[in-house]
């Protein structure tokens, strides 16, 4: 039983000031977390409770598809990181140290060379696999904008799971029986959830879900179509449109377009002075090309341009997924300067990638280019002509200039078609809970992890790995139960299952008020019973709310009567429940509730 | 029920190479560990089972003193152990590292500063306390040496407690409670241990206790008295004997004592030169000053000379906890070089501390000198005259020199009288497995603690902080339960209760064995099922008292007369018991087992 009296606890009724997202302000409030340093906080009582019954369930699904709990340090040296290649690749993201005799460590963001490595310790046969290990545990990522509470943190509680299989069968069947594994702990946690496609990222691999709880002020966009199709934004592929033919197509032609530098006055201008007989222009009828600057993991600056159609925008988290393990800085007007055939607001394919001016000993100078891939052979396009003031007409992709290739960085719009052809997509927001990834032979190919196949034939073994935010879902599990008052948590993940308050000065309250909370820890229920005697109903109420412990209890004025009050904390009426009877009462209230999770 | 053909395991027939002690060797042997880094080991799922156990332990006796159990982070903020000075004080002894906007963290090897700032956050009143908080957590420390597998590792498990009290009675009050848990605890866990007097280091306080495990490979020394005197060798003092009258003495006089730089020598040719008339001198007449060199956490080197008996030596680990924060490197050739007045072998009190010649302007050039403290006034003494060759003789402490103070650095000696006059002390080597702090106010001082007191008056708050090794309890108990087989876990740690062993090819013998883990299993007891189709009984047998599992149960030939062999891994007849009875039998044998512990 858990005494208000005594529990190490304090409920703020302001919001702590970087707080911007409800499940940040409330679980600070009400005293589950506190803040150590940015993106880094202190479990208190309650939330450490939380936490933990979300590990259990965690641990629970993960066992029951044969995953064995091992667990690994956090503190690691550098070379097995360095044989990926991900020591380079995390840039700045990860947090790295020397020890006292000046070796290179990290704390580890993840752990699949530590997986390797041990399973090619210990593991030479086929007959050893498949085998599916697992830890929770905690993890480092140095983010640059740590936020929103446990959401985005730099220290924070991970369940990773790595599967080993002989062969690609091995691994699909491993990884499905993860995904349904995922579906089962969020299920029985209450969570909402959607499996979309994702990117594989700094992991690599052939394939990869995304599990994202839908809120709002999710940090990830996702699409879904009628017909099924679900992907997080930055893996969404664009459907490319067929080549279009164009052999008719008048020559390229350069126009003065004095003070046109944005599309909106591109178009205008177009459509005044070179009005189209059919319709008038469009912003889609011009090629925008966008000037960004990449800091590739090494620390080497690159400059790209990346051309789609003038009515879309760059989407930033789509094109650092396109451009991943780079990072995207801004392109400064140094960069600009330095590159002067970039005329700002009039660039266009000529001077860039394949197009650009050769040097005198024939090799490139050209900006690397990639086009969205609606821009085909045969489209035509409005676009600079890399001087102030004109613009080029009727230039044709693959007629009038090429590209270095495609990129995925266009913005997906509501209502653009699903690439599976299963309808237009919907757009709507989430939290990344879950992450599955089929890894394939990546890293046993880079560490050395092979078996003797059957016929005794050395064979690289195929992996998977499958992470689970543990504390980010206690923020998200927040999030999706709250209301103004306060969180409302399902009675699985709660920290207590009753909350009793104790009103008033009358000692026979606090008499019947420990009665009944004896009464229901000796039955297994978990109270936290408000005992504090000197503490206002107001305040009382207030806290059991902002704290949201499923079911409460009030005794005080009732008993007057003979009766307390048993009540929701989720809502619905209040009952007068007879004293006697109350324990009864609320343990079966509890153990309903319990058996809905 | 683990089925040995799946579970994660590979036990090894060869020694590590780096291990030293048996539960090194044995818990990697076993499968239970494997190392990662110098002083990291990944726990495998074995490993992570005895750990949970432990862990559960010490949960359950910190929440019966009413301990409230919280988690802090690893990675923290300079700033906090900045304000306590241990930022620098740790030396090289802590992970430090800088994020990506270049601010100082460091992996927290104590938690004393973020628990001192969170109740200063929470609380306000001496109504709020007593309080005892505690976590269960890896921690770090960046070990010059580390060795012995978990014994003393870099990344580790540690229990830390806290207790904040608002006068001196609570800070006893809550020590004591402490004391009493941790009693329990090995208690429970059926470590032996011995309660020695510490030093407190690097935690400050005014008094410190540890708990030791005693065993022959233990790091620490510690000493007991038949009178119930126990201390950490680094925490003995050494009981003063009363000063000497002087008067009658004779006055100091050089001698020329050639060739005799080391104590043998000098003892010799004084008895042959300089022969006493009431006995010979002996090695315990001369005072032997030796030089070293301290490191002190800001970096600065200075120079340190100990004067004590010679038939004394240094004993390095009292030097160290006497110097503490400093730490003690070797005096160097460059080093006397540097003082001339130092002359190796011949080095005497006059040159040394405030005996030293003073500088022009009357300030001191003295090397800091400090005497152990048997050297009281009037002791007589041989010792060096500070130039090649020559001693001198009848130098009196107190007439002739003084020192700077007095140190604690000399070795301590089986027989030596114990401080508290409980008689001659004997000494024996344990493994530090608690260790308890009355911190006092330090740390809140530093930081700010305070609450307001009955009278509406702003106190400091005084602390304790209980730590208990939980890592190295499981190596602990691996040293203390192991033979030349393996290991030999009490029942209550141990990964799980029964071994069954399946031999031979018979299917019979396996559905036997498979019916009997199935009915253990199911009453809850845990069971360790060795099905591995084929391996032979010898490799079954071997890796069995390998493991270490206290129950073994062999389904093999016996099956032929209806039995199946029960044994203890602990030593023991076998028991042939009817195999319609086995269930039942063991089921009782490890009811019994665990009920014992």
């Amino acid at each position: 039983m858990l005494r208000m009296s005594a529990l190490f606890l304090r409920t703020l009724r302001e919001d702590p000031v970087d707080a911007e997202v409800a499940s940040h302000k409330l679980l600070v409030r009400a005293g589950y977390i506190r803040r150590a340093a940015p993106g880094i906080y202190t479990w208190l009582p309650l939330g450490l409770r939380v936490l933990a019954k979300v590990e259990a369930v965690v641990r629970e699904e993960m066992a029951a598809i044969g995953g064995q709990e091992v667990h690994f340090p956090a503190l690691l040296p550098r070379e097995p990181y360095e044989a990926t290649n991900r020591w380079t690749e995390y840039g700045p993201n990860i947090f790295r140290l020397k020890d006292r005799r000046e070796n290179d460590y990290l704390l580890a963001p993840t752990h699949e060379e530590m997986f390797t490595l041990l399973v090619k310790d210990m593991y030479s046969s086929y007959k050893d696999l498949p085998l599916t290990l697992f830890q929770i545990q905690t993890k480092y990522r140095d983010e640059a904008r740590p936020r929103a509470g446990l959401i985005r943190g730099r220290e924070f509680v991970m369940k990773d799971a790595y599967s080993f299989d002989v062969d690609d069968d091995g691994l699909a069947a491993s990884y499905e029986q993860q995904r349904k594994a995922y579906e089962r702990i969020f299920t029985r946690l209450g969570l909402e959830y959607v499996i979309v496609a994702a990117t594989s990222g700094a992991m690599g691999g052939s394939r990869s879900e995304e599990f994202l709880t839908p809120t709002p002020i999710g940090e990830d966009t996702f699409v879904r179509s009628p017909g099924g199709y679900t992907a997080n934004v930055e893996a969404v592929v664009t459907p490319v449109p067929e080549a279009v033919p164009f052999e008719d197509a008048p020559a390229a032609h350069v126009e003065d377009t004095p003070d046109t530098p944005t599309i909106e006055t591109l178009v205008a201008l177009a459509n005044e002075r070179f009005a189209r007989p059919d319709r008038p222009w469009t912003a889609a009828d011009t090629l925008k090309n966008v000037v960004v600057a990449l800091r590739h993991p090494d620390g080497e600056r690159e400059l790209l341009v990346v051309g789609l159609p003038g009515d879309r925008e760059v989407d930033p988290k789509r094109l650092e997924a396109a451009v991943a393990p780079a990072e995207v800085e801004v392109a400064t007007d140094e960069d600009l300067a330095r590159r002067p055939e970039l005329v700002k607001g009039y660039i266009g394919p000529a001077v860039l990638g394949p197009n650009a001016p050769k040097a005198a000993d024939g090799s490139s100078t050209g900006i690397r280019y990639l086009l969205d891939p609606r821009v085909v052979p045969g489209t035509r396009w409005i676009t600079g002509a890399n001087e102030e003031g004109k613009h080029v007409f009727d230039l044709v992709a693959g007629r009038d200039f090429t590209a270095d290739g495609t990129i995925e960085a266009a913005e997906v719009r509501e209502g653009d078609p699903a690439p599976d052809g299963s309808g237009p997509l919907e757009l709507a927001r989430g939290i990344e809970i879950g992450h599955i990834f089929a890894l394939g032979r990546k890293y046993a190919e880079s560490l050395g992890l092979k078996v003797l196949d059957k016929d005794g034939k050395a064979v690289t073994v195929t992996m998977g790995s499958y992470g689970i935010g543990v504390s980010r879902v206690v923020a998200a599990l927040a999030e999706a139960n709250h209301d103004d008052d306060g969180l409302v948590w399902p009675a699985h993940v709660a920290p207590a299952h009753v909350h009793i308050v104790a009103t008033g000065k009358d000692a026979a309250v606090f008499e019947e008020a420990e009665k009944l909370a004896r009464y229901l820890d000796h039955r297994g229920v978990e109270v936290l019973y408000d005992d504090r005697p000197k503490v206002s109903p107001g305040v009382k109420f207030a806290d059991a709310e902002l704290l949201g412990v499923p079911v409460l209890v009030v005794v005080g004025k009732g008993l007057a009567n003979g009766t307390v009050e048993v009540r929701h904390r989720a809502g619905g009426e209040a009952r007068h429940v007879i004293v006697e009877h109350a324990g009864e009462t609320v343990a079966g209230i509890v153990k309903e509730l319990l058996a809905e999770g």
